[in-house]
């Protein structure tokens, strides 16, 4: 179970959206809460992924049920598909796809970034085909911002510029455009219900980092995130970044580690001051016919599963493990029934969601160090068992 | 909301399994209580189609949500992936499939007959070439029953010979073999806490079809299902054969007329004594992009629900209904999201059930007609409209 909320005496007006109220820390690693205009986000927190207005494969009901905190879903796919205007007139993505909670939107900076070839970036803005037509388009940072205020998120993220990670001259020249546009997109925002994060980008260059996140959180943006990582360097090149950019960050606002979701990511991430957490890991492995556990991951495609009538994970709670086989998830799998990628995507989720929920309480509790020990324990076991 | 069930005086006992309680009629049409091993089917009952040990794309708790009472799984498929013996090793099909309610398997006659060149039939039974991997098989009335005790459900069918419904010769032939076949199966069952039924077949000949009725109605069996209907006759051959057979079934007895699904259908077949349906239509149908409504049918794919803002159904109260308009739908469907699939089954789903619930509160209420005026009517005035 998430930690409960703390005590507010009765009548007390609840805190102004976007303010972070930092509860506990232990180490570098922090537990606290982040205000948005749709309830607060108790951090540390994975989110799930939703690119196209739906976390695949499940309701938000389940995701509820999950105890999901905060969702993501993508300005770029949604600009192109249903478009952002048609969100805007359906009254915004909160009540279009049925979510309640706080919501946050990427904004399209790391797809325009992968789009290699069908793209070109100037100081102004980046110019792109989309993936689904080939028609042309541009993004600035201001249409980046318009998109979002569209979209109507929580939470909304500056345009970047995403640099190979190992490449130094191209990381300076992406810095600075990065640094400018995060500048132009606080100047067109006009939505004061949104929290608009900017993106401390750099690569695997210490020095790099510390410009950009002196010169980002300057801009006094309510929460800063961490791009760029996770995208080719070693754990210990990123595990590096986020220790040399923990004192550099303000500590009164929330730190977003974008595209990381790995048990192990998340437990070494938030040991380094990381609050946000987000990734299409869990759902795409789902997909894949994977579940992910704390100890490692198992694919249930595999026969020894056809007559092992164990849950995926005897310690989880989820639903799926809590009415289902093994066996029973791989006869899905191997009938081809969807139902497969709905149970392995709660059980997934559940997965990451509750080992942030588990970091929040034992921050809270003052046993970080223990809890973190057994877990390496669990994984460790699990390998010499495998 | 489905009608409550009758008081029952404290510490008096449940049933015994298959009683049938009829507990109003209304010209033909009947409202009655089956009751199982795993809890009482209140009837009429449409029943979701699970062949694979899975309702396509809904979790067991989306449908308890939605009130099924009954749901079917297939022998023919179960028998091929993953083996009728694993899902007896791990606890029948109930534990394996998560569904603490009334199950019905079918015995694969229907399956069988449908696999046209793959198979021959002699009086013995039918050897067949599995569909998946054309490996070879044999089912007998033996087997069907073995196949079906490992699996476990409630309700079990007897094997039959289903002939196609306007050729008289072959309905007479295969209704010789239909009817050993059931005396067979009773014979080979072992299992109390199994129902088994017999399946009435004739076509669309009423002598046969009054034949098969006395022939099989002596047999004693706690149910009977009507057979080889909706599968190229006339509405109105479908009717007559109904309207044939009400006085010659037993009426202390639930008659299951087999694959019928059409909202329509429902209020004809319920008017005409039928007691319980089953259809893959609603969950097919989903898959589709179409949404079944009382009134008729959308194909949310159009152009013209992109923009959309209303629920499929706002009489309706399902959840996909509750949370999410036409326009979202079509996003998810135009982005390939597999939650439409979720969703759309969930609606035509809950259309069937309460449809069926709500011709069994007007049964109690005595009040039938005016709701089949009422249903008629909106029909009616949809097609005005489209």
């Amino acid at each position: 179970m998430p930690a409960s909320l703390p005590d507010r005496a009765a009548g007390e007006p609840s805190p102004q959206p976007f303010t972070f109220e930092l509860q506990a820390t232990s180490g570098r690693a922090r537990a606290g809460l982040f205000h948005t205009p749709h309830g607060p986000i108790l951090t540390p927190a994975f989110a799930p992924v939703g690119t196209q207005a739906t976390v695949k494969a499940v309701t938000p009901d389940q995701l509820r049920e999950l105890g999901a905190g905060l969702i993501l879903a993508n300005a770029y796919h949604l600009y192109l598909r249903p478009g952002d205007e048609r969100v805007a007139e359906q009254g915004g993505l909160h009540r279009f796809m049925g979510w309640g909670g706080p919501i946050l939107t990427d904004s399209g900076g790391f797809q325009l970034f992968s789009l290699a070839d069908q793209r070109t970036v100037d100081d102004e803005g980046v110019s792109f085909r989309s993936h689904l037509d080939g028609s042309l388009h541009r993004f600035t940072p201001e249409k980046a911002i318009a998109v979002q205020e569209n979209l109507g998120a929580d939470i909304t993220m500056a345009l970047d510029e995403c640099a190979e990670p190992l490449d130094r001259a191209y990381n300076e020249q992406a810095l600075a455009r990065t640094h400018a546009w995060a500048l132009r997109c606080l100047q067109a925002k006009t939505r004061p219900d949104q929290a608009l994060f900017a993106i401390v980008q750099g690569g695997i260059f210490i020095d790099l980092r510390l410009q950009s996140a002196e010169f980002l959180s300057g801009l006094g943006t309510p929460g800063l995130a961490i791009g760029g990582l996770s995208v080719g360097e070693s754990k210990g090149q990123m595990h590096a970044v986020l220790e040399a950019l923990h004192p550099a960050l303000p500590p009164d606002r929330p730190r977003y580690l974008m595209g990381v979701g790995a048990p192990e990511d998340l437990v070494e991430g938030v040991q380094r001051g990381v609050d946000l957490f987000d990734s299409v890991l869990p759902t795409r492995m789902a997909r894949n016919d994977a579940a992910l556990t704390r100890a490692g991951r198992l694919n249930l495609r595999n026969a020894p599963y056809a007559d092992d009538e164990r849950p995926i994970d005897p310690e989880c709670g989820c639903y799926a493990c809590r009415h289902f086989s093994r066996a029973y998830l791989r006869h899905l799998i191997i009938a081809h029934e969807m139902l497969s990628a709905t149970l392995l995507s709660i059980h997934n989720l559940h997965t990451l969601i509750q080992l942030t929920a588990d970091l929040r309480l034992a921050i809270l509790q003052g046993r970080l160090a223990q809890f973190v020990h057994a877990f390496q324990d669990q994984r460790v076991q699990a390998e010499v068992e495998a």
